[in-house]
């Protein structure tokens, strides 16, 4: 089981999650919190989290450079910050399995990237993250990190009335293959992840869902350089289900982690929160078994307590709720991938096409005129049922 | 104004649409409609349009195929029903200047496409498809068609427990590319046009938006053989406003046609309803002129009289109220470009990257080393307000 | 068991339901269907609807009077049909225990109905209305019927352009008091049901959901006479849970009957899919038992096989599994309330208000002057934790 | 035209809003601004405001008590912070026209609030609450504000599994009570408004929209003692149009205010943006002179600037752009209904009901046996068209 769930915690949610709202103050007041956000509270914060991972039983974590680090007064600085904390870190992991599942450069938070990073319209601020992600990258590299994401928070916009918007995605892809070839030149031999979300901040962010992204790593020739994170309530609000989006990615070889979350289908922001059903689980759990795993991917906890939940156990149970959540998912999924019943009922469903004529056109080879003679020979082709209820009640009865 | 507004009535709404709906019987008693679905019926109806658009002055058409000709026995007799009404059709167009901007095929009304045409489970339900499309296609081709298009309406899943998603859209692809080889084997040098839809009548289509419809063709080797038809209400139900889908068509030289229609922000379902919005019809007309018009596409009326308007006269308020909108939305757009303003802004807002580096940058030549040692020097940077507001201002006061 | 789930099927979609949709013709091709519609299919379908209800061992079936006979060339015709058709109905019934759950009036479907009902524009549609009405209701109570509900389908606006909105208001409450004056006058003991629907097919149905259905009932003086019929899918399409409208109408009282059916979060129409999530059923169960039953109500299965679903078998299969999954819902529920450990974690968290001052507030005793006397006093509050996340462990370990 | 638009400014977007978003820091650098959060500050930031205000020409402003004095560590010393910032407040009122269109208290962003305030499971907040709102009552009538509003950000659920809603409505009907008896016994005569929100910051917020909240107030005895103050992005949120929302609230005689924003249609939070749509401010518009004015109430600018907009002329743009799209909009509705074309169109659809039989039905005089001899007696009613179309075309005609 182990092997399938490659459970990871996200520092930033946990550790850096404070409970306020657009409309609410803080509610969090951990014990460990001293209230400031210097470099000596890094270090006590990052050793909380490495006694929390590991009572948790957990081995893996994900972080943003700017979420372990305090920001300094220069580049510089930010990245002395951030070197103190990663020794830390790597102290910490010493003697334990744990390493990085991913880490990512926090490109959305500052003021200076207010209009994006590498879509800024601003270059200062094209150049600014540049020079974090190089930095970001290194330091993932140092620590073991098996892969490294790129969420684009501010890369989209607001309107389109003072926006170019080609401009600004040439500049992302830009931006995208120089990180690529940092990533070489450093010999990182992780995974570089996109994680598409199709809006907020932004009115429209340009890695819509997974197909809008898939389509812009092929026009900017960066296929196969990419994979992607799929995150549940991302999938969400962007209208597909998350089953659908993971789908997407697997079939078109993408699949490399996902963001174990959820949201409530009746809210139009992103909820972040713990995956309780059993239902969803089981779908997702579906795909990865589909797709062989997800290693060196593997579920991120990119979920939130809710602002009301103010206790320090409240941390535990959220997150073995979430483990236990996909265990039983990954449990479902296997009785029903070894039953085989709903694998055998799709393949009879496309089994007209596993003909004479059928190969043929899948080779490409049955032209127009062909086929208008097969449908003036054969009639009324007979078509059968979808058999969708039946689908649902063999997938029910394996939860 | 004429070169920029080619219009063209829908024949399925204006002379098919019977006014039923999921929870209502039709309640349109057109006078020239006899109650029967014959060839007779079909040439009336065939002449009573022909009697609208030239009233209304517009000089284009669409159809599908079997909403001009009732379906036949047999493939063959439904083709000889066709062929007998596209004869009457090219005699009405003699002596005018009236020609289809575009025909289509019908694969998603009759059973046989109930899980798809290109993309059923059924082979013969594939092979019919073909044949239809081949039809179709010389039909539009034979009468002066400038552009065929394909609505995928039932190219998509209800449910992917019973669905395998890599096989049809394989499926898919094959299709269209045999649509490719037909188009250029009868010499028809029209633009082939897809429309995207997320959903309805299927859960999931695979046509989403037009980001998806890009990802498709490049993955499989179509680019190059299919611009969009764009339709706004397709558009909002994706999550998207129309401008954002006419400007991602056209960043990508993919804009051909515009479906000009609207829906309601309130309804989760494509109602069709005819565009008056005066602030809308500024921002189609933007991404109109900047693709420097649509021709050989144009403007249809993919748009329905409410269920409730059920006078003739109803029919020509709506398309009247339709073109002039499109032509308020014309001239403020053309305004808008004379004056400037609004492209100044834009121009200036991206106007740090007209530099020595930011034109490296643009030219994929400033790697990571660079830009941090640039960022490093440069210190941190300073950003601009995006002025939203001003734009907005400017945009409304040319209305 | 059987007390707590008293099913029903529901005519309309099981034996009249034709697999049409706004995009596709029929796809159903029932053996016992002739292709007609006259009074003689009538009585085979009836005797087909009974045939089945007998073989899933079901005793409760729903309809609507113009879906069990066909409509006459007059309004007196009409009622001969429907008579015929009842006596039939009401001789099945016999030495069974089968009983209509309820009947209902179709007043949606007719083009004379396009603006309404009892809101229509038009007096002679409201007179009419109030005619099928009266007939309906008759022969409801004549079959033994123990609940008569009202849909409002068209009771609505299109646009408030064209619509004096109040008018409309003051003309439905009229309706329904005469609807309650014919009820007492015939001796019909049953519940009168409102069931509300936010949209579709009207952009605003004046039932849009429990709270605004309340709210209209305590307006016109009408609270008393009516409860509501929640359906799942109506409750998602007005942004609320099913869990949340069902909640909402038993705290006021007014729960009672539940149109057993669902959604799909991502689609904005009404899909009418039989409910089989398990968790969704224990929620709903939850209320039911709260409510301590819905008898005279029941589980009225308001939902349809897929277009795809072709297989008379098919209809087994749904039914079946939306019987089992609400049987397994009520057997969670039942196990949460007995275990008790979700209702101790609510109680505790309000019992700071099983004080003195908090039994003074809930008496409406406690000024404001006091009040603040009191915060003075008592200084900053302590506020705990909400424990969602271990409710959400607590409810879900229960599936 | 004053007379009809009371413009105000709301003190909390405007000069307390700082662009921080869920993803984002602060990026407003006002140069009033010190960086703390002191009481001089708060005197720095009022005099800034009523020298924008002056500037602007606006004559009235809105406030939540905590965004213009700051929390002190005791009630006590918050209420003497206030005082001291209204004392300053009524003198630079003086000699002015400048007075409050309304305050209200901030009962959201504190996080002893996080389970609501008169709603929430904790007695002490309850009790808190009731402080805090009969200071800001008091401190608004002092200053001579014309009305008081309970926006319930916190009134709701996250999750129906940890919550007593019948308790929880019970004590919200308490604590407004509360409050009407506190309004009368100082002697403010100003007008108690609701603002429904569906939710967010909530899952579910207590006051949903204008028919829950009516739905509310009648239960509880509440009736004529609250108006309603209507947002429409609140509005849109809830899946009304803004124009329903008002009429709703106008019909029944509860339309007191309007907080005149916008959202986006494809956004699912709470944007708050200015509104610059003409169509939408002529509907607006509509509404308000169909109820003869908003006085006492007026039109709140609860909108905000955009994140990215940080300029201090960004500030005037957008207020200006905001007063002249609802100058706009009043000139379109007053040319509309001088016109009298869609107000006739409106009266000719239902004048079928000003005949005797109409009025009986209208007086609830006619009972279902009458109705249906008329209907046998009338046969198949007459349905005119709805004239949707053509009451478009004349309301954009009017733009």
């Amino acid at each position: 089981m182990k092997d399938w769930l490659r459970f990871s915690v996200a520092f930033w949610h946990t550790f850096r999650g404070t409970g306020a709202d657009p409309f609410g103050a803080p509610t969090k007041a951990w014990p460990w919190e001293d209230g400031t956000n210097s470099v000596a509270m890094a270090k006590t914060r990052m050793r909380a989290h490495f006694e929390f991972i590991t009572k948790l039983g957990v081995e893996r974590w994900c972080f943003h450079d700017r979420d372990i680090a305090p920001d300094g007064k220069t580049l510089a600085e930010s990245n002395a910050n951030l070197d103190e904390i990663i020794e830390l870190a790597a102290e910490l992991q010493k003697g334990t399995k744990i390493l990085p599942l991913w880490g990512t450069a926090q490109l959305f938070m500052h003021p200076r990237y207010m209009h994006g990073a590498a879509t800024s319209s601003e270059l200062g601020a094209y150049v600014y993250a540049a020079a974090q992600v190089k930095k970001a990258m290194e330091v993932t590299h140092y620590l073991g990190g098996e892969n490294f994401v790129f969420w684009g928070g501010r890369e989209g916009y607001q309107t389109l009335l003072n926006t170019d918007m080609k401009r600004e995605l040439d500049h992302l892809a830009r931006f995208l293959q120089a990180a690529v070839d940092w990533k070489k030149k450093i010999g990182f031999n992780g995974t570089l992840l996109i994680e598409p979300k199709p809006q907020e901040p932004t009115k429209h962010q340009y890695d819509w869902d997974a197909a809008t992204t898939l389509s812009f790593l092929q026009k900017y020739g960066l296929s196969g350089e990419f994979k992607l994170n799929i995150e549940c309530n991302h999938a969400t609000l962007s209208g597909h289900s998350c089953h659908h989006e993971l789908e997407t990615a697997r079939i078109n070889g993408l699949l490399g982690n996902i963001d174990a979350n959820t949201g409530d289908p009746q809210i139009g922001w992103d909820t972040d929160q713990f995956l309780t059903d059993i239902g969803e689980a089981t779908l997702i759990m579906l795909s990865v078994i589909r797709n062989e795993g997800l290693a060196p991917g593997g579920f991120n906890f990119d979920a939130k307590l809710r602002r009301e939940s103010t206790d320090v156990t409240d941390m535990f149970i959220a997150h073995i709720s979430g483990m236990d959540t996909l265990a039983r998912g990954l449990r479902n999924a296997a009785k029903l991938i070894e039953d085989g019943t709903l694998d055998e009922l799709i393949r009879k469903r496309y089994e007209s096409f596993d003909s004479e004529i059928g190969s043929q056109i899948e080779k490409g080879k049955a032209d127009f005129a062909t086929l208008e003679k097969k449908a003036m020979e054969w009639g009324e082709p007979s078509v059968a049922s979808g058999k969708q209820e039946l689908a649902e009640m063999i997938f029910q009865s394996a939860l």
